[in-house]
């Protein structure tokens, strides 16, 4: 009874979750140009103009806008990373508010030409907004928004599926595979590393990290060592009530320990993973001297920023280690790779693609539209961390809000009560 | 203090699985030919002589012979499979016992030629014995053994790895890497699937979809639906308990379902993983027909056995549906493919690497050396299916017992008490 109650209401919530918008505006877009740049335009007779830099997944983002009375163009300009030359082109003399990428410049050159055009919003599609100089735009009154509380588990589970596939070498096999070298079954073909059991470690235990080590703990029966300078009482906690239903059901237990250097993590675990920001005090964190106090088979996994590790140490490294293994989303000099890397092996890299998951970047474009259309609605901002209200139930109970305005209170925005 | 006993009762089963061997009988072996096969020799002043066809992994196993008398011989033959005929050059006049392979033909007339040469024990290296007559073996009083009990988190992690992969397009995206094409982020690269809360399928919940299925449930909150002949009462009790820890610390529960059919499972989840043994029933079990109930979105793995998917049926589906992904360990014709299934970038192909762990092919090397050593020291056979003091405890404390013979019955052996 308890089990078919507990399965009817997470089913109820599923449904929820899944509920599929059908209507039709993109089908209806047309192709045209702004100042020579293409673009495509949705819902023509809008009376606010909104210009998107780059397509976005999903459609539930539009919609938002539309229902907002926006007339929305979105760039088909060629190039990956926009300049601020094409953005201005696309802004033109009447722009009501702007969806932007984290590749792009939003300093003084562009909020400016945004409120030239009369802009009265910004969104960064992104959670981070290194990209953005937010007092140019509180200076010209332009709330900027961002995209939070989307990313955490699809990061983690990147960060999962790296550890993953560099143990088992998956994408090594799988070129082998595809090369057609695989002749019959033999003892020592891609053997790799057993989760189960061993130490998973994590540098940086806030959200991200926290997700993760909780994959790797309940998942593969890890046990976990961590550094972070503050304690996530909330993880341990978990863990210790998680250790206790293993040992009640006559498993053996998991353990958590926070210890005081990354040192000790590096020397101890059998996975270490890296969920630290990026400041002063992370750039080369993992550098030669600490690579070498790793276990000759670790794994190594980076789904936070690319300087945190000395990339050219880690490429020596990786020669000369052919057990030692990594997980790499980020990289140094991105989009570049230091000379070698993608000739090891022993190196499963992929292009930061850590938020790619369809739920994640459909909520992202959600929260980015939300927020203009938010703003260019009157809407107050949302001041809450939980944001599903806006990605995940049906489109007529969103919340009239705009959902996360990083200079709401520098520009005295309402909030929501 | 709860915590750090816990973590101390940890640590020390850990550093008993740890502790590692040092000695350097393999430094010591010497090359020759036998009968003009080249083979790797160690002890050679052993009494009694074992083949050995294809060179294991680790080095515990050896010891096991090593400590029991035995001159080892391990065949260097260039082919990936041997023919009986190399094999019996192996074999030769005189030969106490032989580790063989999966891929090698264990009928009469091997079985001959090692009574011949007065072979007393042959083990498979493999927990299955379909490429043994067993009763070939029976008939001329020879014991068979293999390696069960150290297959089941490791196949359960590769499935997992696949998993994650197909989801998450790592293979794609590494080679996009590779290849240089990565100049920059976009809103749109590689977009994949959140696991968390959605819903995983097994088909056939033994002890490696058990497994499998506890990964996915409680490393990424997904909900389990099942089928099987056979109720797993013991992992709906755990999903039951575990769901309400989750719910006492306030997350959303999880919920496992056990369904009256196959075709149940594969509409309703957004993963499905095949844990079934091959026979008739299981033979194309899923086809075109079933391909087309399960969602376009959905990530179908196979670490089970290959003629278990109509493999033209599924590169059809996977040509007509970009986002349908399979993660495959096994293939129908192994080791070939179907026409078509290396050109998929949505597939994720392995070479039959479910069980390549360090530490399974290590243990199943140490069991199957084990099973012969035991057997020619007049060792009675294991009982009991926890085999881990073969292969984790100290060696000194290894059970003085041939770990699993699968004829013990047939030919009357004595068992431990």
């Amino acid at each position: 009874m308890a089990l078919a109650r507990a399965f009817a209401s997470v089913a109820s919530l599923a449904r929820q979750g899944e509920s599929k918008l059908s209507f039709a505006s993109r089908a209806f877009a047309t192709n045209t140009t702004v100042n020579g740049v293409p673009v495509e335009v949705h819902n023509e007779g809008g009376s606010k103009r909104v210009v998107v830099t780059k397509t976005l997944p999903g459609e539930r983002w539009l919609q938002f806008l539309i229902n907002a009375g926006c007339r929305v163009e979105v760039s088909r300009h060629p190039d990956i990373i926009l300049t601020n030359a094409t953005i201005k082109q696309l802004i033109g003399t009447k722009c009501d508010g702007v969806i932007g990428q984290l590749t792009e410049d939003w300093g003084s050159e562009l909020f400016e030409a945004l409120k030239q055009a009369g802009g009265k919003a910004y969104s960064n599609y992104a959670v981070g907004y290194n990209n953005v100089k937010v007092d140019e735009a509180t200076k010209r009154g332009i709330p900027v928004g961002n995209t939070p509380g989307v990313l955490t588990e699809t990061t983690a589970e990147l960060a999962a599926a790296l550890t993953l596939a560099a143990a088992r070498r998956v994408p090594e096999a799988d070129v082998f595979m595809r090369a057609g070298k695989y002749k019959g079954w033999l003892p020592n073909l891609f053997v790799g590393q057993l989760l189960q059991n061993k130490t998973v470690g994590i540098i940086g235990a806030g959200r991200i990290g926290a997700a993760y080590a909780r994959m790797m703990v309940e998942g593969h029966k890890m046990n976990l060592v961590y550094y972070d300078p503050y304690p996530n009482k909330q993880l341990e906690e978990y863990i210790l009530l998680y250790g206790e239903l293993l040992r009640y059901r006559g498993e053996p237990p998991v353990a958590c320990k926070r210890v005081e250097t990354v040192e000790e993590v590096l020397k101890e675990a059998d996975v270490v993973s890296l969920h630290c920001n990026l400041d002063a005090s992370t750039r080369h964190l993992i550098n030669a001297q600490r690579l070498a106090m790793m276990k000759p088979t670790a794994v190594l996994v980076n789904a936070a920023r690319g300087p945190c590790i000395d990339e050219a140490a880690l490429v020596a490294h990786l020669k000369a280690n052919p057990e030692f293994r990594c997980g790499l989303d980020v990289f140094e000099d991105e989009p570049a790779m230091k000379p070698g890397l993608a000739d090891c092996p022993n190196a499963v890299i992929v292009p930061h693609i850590a938020s790619a998951s369809l739920w994640t970047r459909s909520g992202m474009a959600t929260l980015a539209a939300a927020n203009v259309a938010g703003i260019l609605s009157g809407y107050p901002v949302w001041n809450k961390t939980d944001i599903l209200g806006f990605v995940d139930k049906p489109l007529a109970a969103a919340p009239h809000a705009a959902p996360s305005i990083v200079n709401a209170k520098e520009l005295k925005l309402k909030m929501v009560e």
